[in-house]
């Protein structure tokens, strides 16, 4: 036996004399543990709503939204089955209401975003007011506040829910409440919050009712489209993002909600876009058109092509290019916010 | 001669031998620079429209808007003649512009709110955009930012001016340029900017683009208006204010200009107002309606009776009652973000 | 069969049926991902420093501080073996460096804090500028600045590292880079950077240097015990946590760094805590005297009696009560200020 | 008479009309209003210290310091005798307090700087804390706090007042109080308030004490003497400023005062230093050595030699140069904090 035989069986010793004291050896998993680029376990995915959909009328049959409480196909990340996660950090599922149902009313520490998705004619209440759900509208509620979903439409209604789940679990920091009644009491007339924030304006006298959340609840399809269009034709269309922008809280100019951005795009016609790659996995849901994005990492390369309501992933520092023929819009959400907190987030364009 | 005139006399002595080394005793005036409650040298004032007016009109025929650069009847307060204040920090004049006319391109440190009180189809052009004019709208023109404006109207358009010229003077760090053309050249479309930032959106990637002050140009009436009826009802009336709200920087949430903060309010028919006093002397604009101001102060009241278009200044902690039978809408303006940032400001509610 | 099984089974059925399509049902696990209160996986923990120092001298013998790169055993939580986590978001261990070492430069996305345990005469130095290292001193090394450690001392030098890699790993976020030069060029005089923020003044010009982190890398015992000293003698002392300090970036009143929060307290002698729970779980190095601490969760307890040296974890939403017969000193760190930043963090006083 | 004449006849006559109305052309002013470059009225002024300490000991004999309620020598700037003021928005002073006298208890919306300039042993109370006074130190009294000043020294102490009385007046928000009891209660011992926020560390549950201004009292000299050697020796000197700090709030990063920022710097021995010009007027107090500044502006120049405690006060836009042969400490003042928050400082280095 030879001498570095040695030092390693000397350290073998010493790693199996420590183990019952919850000691380990850094210099045995350093490499991984401070890697020289982000190794993320996520991988790309795509779901397409002529796929999708079929479960979710399923699931419309097999439980009720009351018995559920949220009757919802969670959208996993192909790598992290069984954790409820679509990044590391989000959650995203795919929720169904039918007419006539209520998703009964309860409080939880995670945040939450609807987009939705299919259907008019539902609607979601938080702290009292009640707010109506049309396509393309993208819905907050605030964490900690008392909120219910319901349907007074003729069909299903179909919205996309990300929250922050894995986050706050991995913070070990939620709290949850259900109410004792189905659904809250109507105490505000709905578009009161709108009405107080909703046009660059805001109470004299009042303090931000949601803290670091946006105080309004909706922002309405009907208005971020029309900036789009409005961009498009009158301001350059960046060669990476078309016409993109971000959905903010009036109070401060950040993110709607602290854990989560939320993006709204639109790819003009013929759009061939470059390629970036950012530190924050960013999930899609596709309002409107057709297009494809390529998807590049580690010697790896994926291609969707995708039209209206379908939904794809694209993870942390993967390379990804957008196109589209005919022209289509995105709306999109990441941990950004959370990353610049942290003073992390990192973003590079190529050229 | 008595000890008392004698210790008069040293002091007299010692004031007139330290005058020359620009030396003054404190004692003989700390009451005065240290009052015990603001005592403003601003008295009330009210200009009534229909007689304004005419001398605006007779203006426009004295001198053009070219010569004259800003053809503008300062409102000086009654106490401060010759000092181009309606307060002691602010500034207020009606700016009218005739059919074809033009108002030179120049820019300063001084920022300015134009608020449309006659007359449709006049417009100011910022940094290259251009925006319409319309009565009611609140419109900014940025620190250091070039602007002219113009009128393609059939009559004439009045609007009010304010600005922070009396602070900027004291504090001695005014700047202003001319330039050669006389007119900008339009660069955007109109409304590129509202699009890009007025719609509780922003764009992905973008600095401030005019640091602390709001990036969008124009607060048009309408939403306002909108905003204040919905308010009105559904949620409930103040008992000092009607309905009020502030206009927002939808960056920062703070006011739209760093030395200016602007409010819209409503007072319902019938609203019989509580009286309120606040350090910041503010002066109002009517934009519709009838009704009444009292206002009180070291003993004595004075009450205005105003009407559409007309304009008037409550000064620093006097007593303000608003009330209004047939109902109306004020916009209003003052140097609350100063105080804010300086933390001196107050206000008090009277019950 | 009857009605509630044929539901089951078509449950069952959807179920396997969406699988291949990453989809899954949230309603078979809403309960654990949206739990009542946190349910942490960490337990608590307890590092005696007589029981950990043989390891670490066993690893001084069994490998060099440059083979290692970190001569580091990590503190490992029990029940999270195998993730190099002291609690879910932190990393924690002890790192040893030898009379003569280095531990050669390289660089990171992840934050690290130095906390010092044993011996004097150690440097680290960041951008260019060394600092010394004496027990109880608090030693910061900001994100992506080049570091690299090494020894002048007689003996043994031990200090605690804190980082926070298991966050930057969770995000997806992590960049390092390891340099071409074993140390560092030294290009700034020791001190330079205390005494331009250290003493509550800072340069005329300048940036931030490190971002959000804090542009001081030492904050040294001395002067920390003086603070705490000062105040138990002429402030009330708290009926929890004795007397604390949180350490402060001079620059923001924020914490240290953007992911981890650091505080120092001193228990005065015969001091019986009341209990507390807090979201963000705490590692704690005891620098001086002996104590104990109660932790209760889930009708669990457990009691550590700690001495000098030692270390301990209370994770989050569990009870601690803190007491000390003779007196002693703690120094603890937490993932505060991000709970902060998402607006999630709670704490809770038990009288 | 001829056209313009009487164009000119017509105007005069509309100025005549409308005068009563108070209404003002500002096409008369508006080049004054809106200046190309600030055009002060201060001038540059020096206070010997050798010509005015006997005006301070004649004051010391012809009034007390009970009957003075302050006993201050006010700074006139030349150019504004009669408004108290060394600057447009700033006064200076020096306080003279003798063996055994107090300064009776007041408190007032003005915020206060003390900077010691002869003299050891008399103290200042703020909130219930006393604070020693020694040469050098820089010490504040919050707005609205209680604050008396006594003396146990065996001779006179005088002190720089520095205050924004000015400024105050101008924003029309000054409110006063004088305390029944003469002096304060001492409630908790002298350096509390510097052992919880003074050391770069904070109590861990707290709210900013006061508001924006810092949370500390005093600044020692010793301290902040040391950091300016410290910088001298190990970093690099600045043409134009030598080595210059800026005091911060610990808690914000930000001016102790909302309203006033004071600086120290050194001059080294041999110091030649470049010209600049900033629009923020600033107040000099010579702690160390002597000098020299040159003052140019509009064609004009002066040259003031200074030496300890001397004051002098160099205004708005004024381009200075500093210069000494043996080397020198100064401190100085100004409303640069103002400034930032209302987006209208600029400064300006000649090269």
């Amino acid at each position: 036996m030879n001498a570095p035989d040695n030092a390693l069986l000397t350290r073998q010793q010493l790693y199996r004399d420590m183990d019952p004291h919850h000691l380990t050896p850094l210099w045995e998993v350093l490499h991984a543990l401070v890697p020289p680029r982000p190794a993320t376990p996520c991988v790309p995915a795509h779901w397409k709503y002529g796929e999708v959909r079929p479960f979710l009328m399923r699931a419309g049959e097999a439980i009720t939204a009351e018995e559920a409480v949220r009757r919802v196909l969670i959208l996993e990340n192909p790598a992290l089955r069984g954790q409820s996660a679509i990044t590391q950090s989000l959650y995203a599922g795919l929720q169904l209401i039918l007419p006539g149902e209520i998703a009964p009313a309860h409080r939880h520490t995670q945040s939450a975003l609807r987009f939705i998705v299919e259907g008019s004619g539902a609607w979601t209440a938080v702290d009292g007011e009640r707010t109506s759900m049309h396509p393309g509208d993208f819905i907050i509620t605030p964490s900690w506040t008392w909120h219910d979903h319901g349907s007074e439409a003729d069909g299903p209604v179909v919205w996309l829910d990300g929250l922050d789940i894995p986050m706050i679990r991995f913070f070990d920091a939620g709290f949850a409440e259900n109410s004792q009644a189905k659904s809250q009491q109507v105490t505000r007339g709905e578009g009161t919050s709108f009405a107080r924030y909703g046009h660059n304006m805001a109470p004299v006298r009042h303090e931000a009712p949601f803290g670091a959340t946006s105080p309004i609840f909706s922002y309405p399809y009907e208005r971020s489209r029309e900036a789009l269009d409005r961009l498009e034709r009158d301001a350059p269309v960046d060669a990476y993002d078309g016409v993109k922008l971000r959905y903010v809280n009036p109070l401060t100019g950040g993110s709607p909600m602290p854990t989560m951005a939320t993006f709204m795009q639109k790819l003009p016609a013929g759009f061939d876009g470059q390629g970036w790659r950012q530190t924050d996995g960013a999930v899609y849901s596709v309002v409107e058109g057709t297009g494809s994005v390529d998807i590049e990492w580690g010697g790896q390369r994926r291609r969707f092509e995708f039209g209206p309501r379908d939904h794809f992933v694209v993870p942390s520092w993967h390379t990804a290019r957008l196109a589209s023929q005919a022209g289509c819009v995105l709306f999109s959400f990441s941990d950004r916010p959370v990353q610049q907190a942290l003073a992390i987030h990192r973003e590079e364009r190529l050229s």
